[in-house]
């Protein structure tokens, strides 16, 4: 077995890769609605392949065998090693079990929402909870079976150093929601406008359109068809703070996706090394630059004359950055949004465990909203039915959001640190110092090392709550 | 082997297909430009895919095992034998090399047309034909090799029967040629107006809209991801009666396409038996039906208002219908259009049977056209350089393209045989009879029958070129 060899099977697996997801991204955006059967058996018969090369036996001596003889090779044997060890140890069985209910549970939960009615989602739910805990059994029976499954999204980080993480937040946010807490005015303005803007923050984003596109889909989101053709979606709705905002979350995914250096193309490495590292892209574009205050100083005009917004300045970024506890976690802003995580990330944990019961997750979620964010669900569809995570067997997914809060708040800091006029940059719309730096630090490495020692390598620290605790401070009240 | 293992085999040929022709189609229409050289590789490696399930010795074991107990069986086992005994004769450097010629070819075509320069696409047309001439001997050595290729498109036709249709063609074409020639009014409008009118026509052609989807290419074309998920492209161009004809077109092939019979889904036979066939389709909507003067009767009040036309319905149709001698085909009137292929088709079974060389090719090409159309290029470019099929290694596709329009003449002459007011339908826009028809004599059967069969069932004669020579006819002197 040799390098070349082996690196024909994993540009097979990355090429399989891409055009899994052009399937996906076409369904979401131009399908005709009757393509939706045939569709299912394309995407299924890509991930099959994708899975048996994957796990093949060929693959597997050639990772046994094989001798890095660059740190990339070293990264890449070590990567698969860990995916691949993760995969062999599940039956066939199991992984067809899962997918076939996590189909079938998809559907009845979107029925369960749409009826408001979670006991049409909870047997469903409960055999995916079984399989769950089993699967982390099989994977490492010596650990926490949650720290098993967070493991898939975040390597590298423990159960204990999320504890105490979201133990900080809880401490620090829920006084800082009941200080602030406010309503936030209705805006709207037509489609047209919001397509000007929207394309405006990406390009600004993304600097070229050669390499990304832009469409339409009801749930934005970012794919990457190889490393030079990456898609962004958008949705427009009456507030066109929506479409921008989500605009610029998905530029930052997909400036990310791009950056991943030329070394890594179609190998296992030209990958965030966690989600909650992704979510920093996102999160830094949307949230820290442009909710804040530097980027309105340059962007306001132009925004609200293409909108013809009728409110000042002032009173559109106070807007902006209200804090209002809601029911909706997509819907939420940046302080109340971690308690949202929060709250999922102490369900499904205990439901892992097995110290809460799938039945008792209604009462156990609107208990929770009351006391950290002090509002109720009216019904289980904008309460415990909301989102699709749970239905998909995705359980450990959540805390990475809240991750990637916090460590776009800290290269944020080191940013700032590094180059002190930073914010005056921003305020004249020049970005160029945080596209090299970013590039520079985070993209070109993508799975190169885990999450936690990039942005350490990054910031010059270990993951640290307190900037992200600074920035929201000093957000809520400059 | 079960008939089950083998469905399994077949559909996920099918499913492999669809997605080609979803990564082609995406190219075409959509993908980022930077994005060309990832899709390539993924192209590729889904046909390598198709290709080495198509000739897997497991499946040819199936088919040499099976016992067909349905006509449809018969049929299914029937084409795989034919088209994986004209595979299992290729060696497999013999594909690669054409394919790894062909990639390189047609980039050297394109150069050589755009420096109007036959030179440098002669060494590649040289080593394809040789090629081709090799590829003919190992499917066929006793056959001549024409023929052979030929084959490959029209299955069953011969080219005994080819050169008498031609020769008549010849004959009956050239004298209405000289006698009808004229020349065209310029006409123009704006794209959004002829969006509307391509809508339109697509609409009434294909009824719904939940299983087909139009977008804009830079050359029209119709591909299938699915059963029930067709795509038609089109272009705008100053003209608008060039984005409304080709719409016709395409919507043509795609109704065929989305009409296969249920039983036949995802299995070899849901395809049509020829290509002539397929065009025949296109054809008939965009010439029989939609240059026809019936048509205009209730037409042409939308369509001049939509396209604030300012001449007069008989100008228009006059117009629609001049017969006009020009140097390139895929701008050529119905009448002069079969002159293209039949100049096309003797030159490339002149070079396939080696009584022409390729350097001699510019010097026939503009013979040919002084003698049949009166007309000579400037220079390759709007010459032997026009067409990309060459290039591709496409010998024998070009008759296709007449036989379509000899087909749908049959078919138009045996629909009015059989519903006598159908021009009184036509100019009331009523199609219902006529797809009705389609859909029964021709669409479900796909690919269970030759063409040669499927259109003796339909019409009840063998081919008879005199159908498109009378309709040519009474189209220039009604």
């Amino acid at each position: 077995m040799t390098w070349t060899t082996f690196r024909t099977c994993e540009e097979e697996l990355a090429l399989l890769c891409g055009i899994s997801n052009l399937l996906h991204w076409d369904r979401a955006v131009l399908m005709p609605a009757a393509g939706v059967e045939q569709r299912a058996l394309q995407c299924g018969l890509m991930s099959r392949m994708y899975h048996e090369r994957l796990t093949s036996d060929e693959l597997k001596r050639e990772i046994r065998t094989l001798r890095a003889k660059t740190p990339i090779q070293q990264a890449i044997l070590e990567r698969y090693a860990w995916k691949m060890g993760r995969a062999e140890k599940l039956p066939k069985e199991h992984v067809e079990e899962l997918s076939t209910l996590t189909a079938r549970a998809e559907q009845a939960w979107e029925k369960a929402k749409q009826k408001k009615d979670f006991r049409i989602f909870k047997p469903f739910l409960e055999r995916i909870i079984s399989l769950k805990q089993k699967e982390a059994a099989l994977i490492d029976k010596h650990k926490h079976p949650y720290e098993v499954l967070l493991d898939e999204y975040e390597r590298g980080m423990t159960l204990a150093e999320l504890d105490i993480i979201f133990a900080r937040l809880k401490r620090e946010l829920i006084p800082l929601i009941r200080t602030y807490a406010g309503k936030k005015r209705i805006i709207t303005s037509d489609v047209q406008a919001q397509k000007t803007i929207t394309q405006d923050i990406a390009t600004r984003i993304l600097d070229t359109k050669e390499r990304f596109l832009i469409a339409l889909s009801a749930h934005p989101f970012t794919t990457t068809l190889g490393p030079d053709d990456i898609r962004i979606t958008t949705a427009f709705k009456h507030d066109p703070t929506f479409a921008f905002l989500s605009t610029a979350h998905e530029a930052g995914h997909a400036l990310y996706e791009g950056g991943f250096g030329k070394d890594l193309k179609n190998t296992i490495l030209a990958d965030a090394p966690s989600l909650g590292m992704h979510e920093s892209q996102s999160r830094f574009w949307e949230n820290i630059i442009c909710k804040g205050m530097p980027f309105w100083h340059f962007y306001y005009d132009f925004f609200s004359k293409e909108l013809q917004l009728s409110i000042s300045h002032e009173q559109f970024y106070k807007r902006l950055i209200t804090v209002q506890p809601s029911l909706i976690r997509i819907e939420a802003d940046e302080v109340t949004y971690c308690m949202h995580i929060i709250i999922r990330y102490e369900i499904e944990k205990a439901l892992i465990e097995g110290s809460l019961s799938v039945k008792d997750i209604p009462r156990a979620w609107n208990d929770k909203y009351k006391t950290y964010l002090g509002i109720t669900p009216k019904h289980d569809a904008e309460g415990c039915l909301q989102d699709v995570h749970w239905s998909q067997g995705a359980f450990g997914y959540f805390p990475t959001y809240a991750l990637g809060s916090i460590y776009a708040a800290m290269l944020y800091r080191a940013l700032l640190r590094e180059h002190p006029q930073l914010e005056k940059d921003i305020s004249k719309g020049d970005f160029s110092f945080i596209k090299q730096w970013l590039a520079k630090k985070i993209h070109r490495h993508g799975a190169m090392f885990l999450a936690k020692d990039l942005m350490r390598a990054a910031c010059g620290k270990a993951l640290d709550v307190q900037d992200f605790i600074t920035y929201l401070h000093r957000k809520c009240a400059p």
